[in-house]
């Protein structure tokens, strides 16, 4: 399998590699064999009996995760070939055959659950990404995610918002610094919170000042922040953001974005918009598997 | 902490125990932390800084995940306290404080993120139960959810279900065994199925048998089959699957079940009616943590 | 070897897929080897030096775990082969070639010890098995195992009751329940016990009832339970049980059943007679591998 | 509890600490828990309910693993307190109170049946290995174990064994040699494997050679080896062995040892006694919750 | 022993937090107890015997990883005090107190080789490191780590490099991009690489650009790169390197750095100096206990 | 890989086999991959792109560890062949091509540092080893490794040590006691504490006594203990030790031991010199993967 997985590719980003995939699998199979396995199967289905399988949408929407799925069938048997009918990234639509696997009844119908949880969990990612992505096309602003993602599943979340068409912001706590107002009190002030940083951090490791109001905004900008979260402005406040920071800073908007709104923030000039909906509430995009 | 833990206690149901919640909020840390930690937090704010914080709600919805939220602020500083100001199960409104946090500063800070992370992914299943329980009130039929889960979190969000009113199917492939059509196809028959699951299976083991049509249900029947899924059936199919059973099998209606058409089904007289969006499409209870 | 389990399967039943097992065999092979290794083999035996050799009872009884040694063997040198000579319930004698391994010399050494000894351990408990299910054949009733097993090998030693002719029982504390005095005293009596239950609990779990008494029995009866447990009690006291019961519930017998007593016990009409001995009290049953 | 554990400690040996025995007992407590914990006692029994128990033999032998049973109830509640009434390696009869144990309901109820599995298969094992020491006492011979232990309890085994009043041979692999006729045909003859042995252990590893006959014995001793393994030789032939070593070398004899062989074993003089059988074969002492 | 952890702070950087700190720690104990734990303390050391030792510096250099002990003897004690004379960064010499512990002797003996490799390596780290910092003192050019740790203590090392006073480069390999030769072939070139790296990453995520010549420097300069990486360049060279960037990009020198070289390289106005040896040639720093 | 695994095998020694080696190397790259993989590589090299390159030295030392890069690549890529240019064990200079590696672009880039981190480490405590080894040849003395490791890394460490020409002392606390003053001071004096390690230890166990003077020494000699560590003696002074044990114990010196000192301390007859410093402070062999 592991030497046809090129053909699952987004065309624009990479899934994660076994080593870092196939735990999370494992443990989603683990989750539902439990102690015992399939009972079901394992009474009424023959070891060696051969099946085939179409992988088909149900729903319409951005596809995301077809890795997973072979993962989950390769998991039980190593045998199994995955034959995908569309990649990560695309657009499909219902009835579309989004792969073909052949394998070991039993490894089929015992591993089809999961394989369909990944699947329409990250495809449901990614469509709602692809949704605010094309509610602002053409602005030359970029969605982010945001760290508002799903216990256990940040990595493949991100990996779906690629697919998307969004970009990811820091993963986790210790690969960029993120400074809101809690930290500045703590650090008493600003200018000294932003000092206290820049003596601490190396030169690989980004940092960004979360603002509220635009009193903020300018004494980050003389701060020479060159990265600023705008939390929560209105439209006619990122404008001005936008106006002031002329260029000097990479401006991030964030807070109640919605399709409805997403144009119009965009429209603001600012380079980023970071929604956590499209990681922790996306519908699932609804796939079966049909023998 | 864990003295006062039955303060988050749903009246209707339990929380996991930490001996199997611990690890999987851990991990959940874990992903937050990286290899490094909180770089924002341990540069800016001191070591034995004290600190209060409430969660509050910014959405209407069913609470769940308390314990979530308290184990992880536990695993950071052993000393926290959290009281809570509502109930896993209870309607909570935009500006509900749910609980008040006090502890250290950098480690309500840490972490915040998978605690409100946790909180308003069960919160939200648990609403999106209740909506559906709500919608069938007074019929007598009970709403149960699918393994149609998010890999790695079934088991919080099978307790998420219960805070919404909602009952759990079988927990995995291991627990009771499901007679799909291919399992029939690979066996034989359904006679063939039935007796071969009965040669298997213990006492304490349930099974069910899906069927699409009525004459599967009656051969279902006619082979004393007590426990049967009826997947994707119209209204009068249901209400005639209800009156060929004459009380002698559980009945399961499962499909395209959403709040509008829940009650109609429910008014057939099916004893359940399972829904995987419950679960897998659920959007979050929007949740914070003030200082 | 893996395309080639199928020769080592039970007849009636099948045993863990690789999925579940092979953690549990690498963990024994792990104990054995410790930090460093087998010093003598390492020392004495070149590393592509073929071997064969043949696994041979050295006493009577019932075959169970072929799969855990060939996943012994498998572990240390994935080019092992592993025919088998007898399968998985079988009755064996002292002699009987259960198997024929070809491998690695250094894999077949080293190995060696912990495929045995999940043999013999499993084997001993399907023996046991099959002697309590021989001395009540023809009765109609069945013998179930219990939670009384060796710590971390339970799903292994369910698996070689079933190679013995025997069922399982719960698989542990989540898959059933099983309400006991002290749960009844708790709830302020077995009819709040049997309501909280039912109200509890989804229609795929199963709970049974433990009593003592036929007094107790009777109150069980009247409040609909299905299957109920009898603690203990002496033959007379389980033909009235029977009596009382008429078919309304599936009765299980418990406690001290022995091969002299298990005859007598299954024709007082009892559906099951549970054992704990046949898990935590078997001895193992001797095979060696012959170079 | 960890303050009061030295009241569990046998006299003459003594568990393993926390370290490496949490994980096991964890282990269990997790096998048995599955993914949804005590159903029955979740759904009946109160939080915060305050309970005592006593654990009971229920008949004699020799005791062995309270600090299991400890662990097991300490891992559900940290504040159960459990008092011994007899220590491990002590001789118990039916009856005999083992310990009280006080904390949670729930904690007692769940934990009940692993803290009962490890107590009653670890006295088992201390109550087989005394049968035997017993059986050649005052001969100055000691019995030991060997590597025939239930896959994953090989600790706690041999920990067993000590509390019978036997002694542990190597504990795997890794921390002594013994070279037996497979790895004496494979290096080309026993004084090539001796001298590759001698050639590549440290002054810390002992070495062990496996003999079948009295020439092999002799060309051991001939080669200055100083720990030797008579495998299955009869009584004249152990006599003769001992005349011929004239304390030269540490003598150890295996193979086929019963409590009724045992005495005339020892009688010959050898050092040690080998047996698989106290640890493989020993059937559980019954051990009892009473609440 | 955590309520006193400051005391263990460095004043310039902070260690990891128990979470990430505890399963390194505990690893390591598990490596030195293997499966029996410390056979010859167990024997002849009571359990609750208290004893104070002192840890003392046998040598000269820069302190690291005081919590690394103090979490070792912590995890064998609960009750174990930890009470530092030296903190984390500072300058020790032959003889200096570091720490005084007091608790169980027990743990103390069992504990002691673990905790003294942690703080032997990492103060030998942190020495190197210091030594490095001393060296360029005063030019405004900063030392940092890189990748060539040693493996499983990464995180561990880049503490010790923040302790001498240097900071951290990337932490691995998803937290930043570098963009070294064979990328640039494999991408087609300098600018194609620059482009879909700038495509590919968000605006979190900083990479550099390795470069060999001052040809690829000025490329990269023209492209917008704002950090390069100045691999193995002579000291002329590097001047004209700096005086080709004019600011417009941090730049890093890295390639045979030594507490002899490195001085005239600083001199150059390179913006940052990586070492491979302060972390991956360090000889550890001599420290011991004394009962 | 693993069938060609031989060729990279040390003439007189054995690398630990995969079921051990392989969680340490994986351990390694997942410290590396961090959640999101090598962001560069995944960026710029496409999937199915083939490369080959060389493992070369880049200073002189003694070889070890080229089964840990093998294992590396390995787990990225199965398909990667390693053609080895060199043993372990042997000397290499300056230019030697140690290794040849074919396989995906990405497998190599990818898992280069870990490989090398690994290589070069090992190869670094090898090469310290064979120093102290060559400066005492000929004189009959063995130079071994003490518990002074690297955490997480003592297994790989000894086999370093062995590929140096050195030998190992016991593993860890449980494969052999050391019995120290602080021992002794707990048990009441020599006598009694040899005379409970040797009613607690079984015949596969040994035991060292270490002594600061001659007059311990004697005492240890009367008691007829035959493993002795004689720690920190002046060169006269282990003269005499040597000269009063007459050949009745083995003799052990350590502490101070140094390229400088070796030879002398040799002479006097001991049988073992340890040395800490080889496998803590030994600096990295410098290897390169030249594509």
């Amino acid at each position: 399998m592991y030497a046809s997985m090129t053909e699952f590719s987004c065309p624009f980003t990479r899934p994660p590699g076994p080593l870092l995939l196939e735990p999370i699998v494992r443990t989603a199979l683990e989750e539902d064999f439990g102690r015992d396995g399939d009972l079901t199967t394992d009474l009424l289905v023959d070891f060696d009996q051969p099946m085939e399988a179409r992988i088909v949408a149900r729903g319409s929407g951005t596809l995301s995760g077809l890795i997973c799925a072979a993962t989950a069938f390769h998991l039980l048997d190593e045998a199994v070939t995955l034959t995908s009918g569309a990649l990560d990234g695309e657009a499909v639509g219902s009835g579309t055959a989004l792969a073909t696997v052949r394998g070991q009844a039993r490894a089929l119908l015992s591993a089809e659950r999961v394989a369909l949880n990944f699947l329409g969990h990250l495809s449901g990612v990614a469509t709602a990404t692809r949704a605010l992505v094309d509610a602002i096309v053409g602005t030359g602003t970029r969605i982010v995610c945001t760290r508002k993602t799903t216990p256990g599943l940040r990595m493949l979340e991100k990996y779906a918002v690629r697919c998307g068409g969004g970009f990811n912001h820091r993963f986790g706590l210790d690969d960029a610094a993120l400074i809101k107002d809690n930290h500045i009190a703590a650090a008493g002030g600003l200018r000294l919170a932003i000092e206290r940083v820049r003596a601490g951090l190396g030169h690989m490791t980004k940092f960004e000042v979360e603002v509220d109001t635009l009193e903020q905004l300018e004494e980050a900008l003389s701060l020479g922040v060159d990265t600023i979260l705008l939390d929560n402005m209105e439209i006619a406040e990122l404008q001005r953001a936008v106006a002031l920071a002329r260029g000097r800073a990479v401006l991030e908007a964030s807070g109640g974005i919605t399709i409805g709104t997403a144009r119009e923030i965009a429209l603001t000039g600012v380079d980023y918009i970071s929604s956590g909906a499209i990681t922790h509430s996306a519908p699932a995009l609804d796939v079966a598997l049909d023998f």
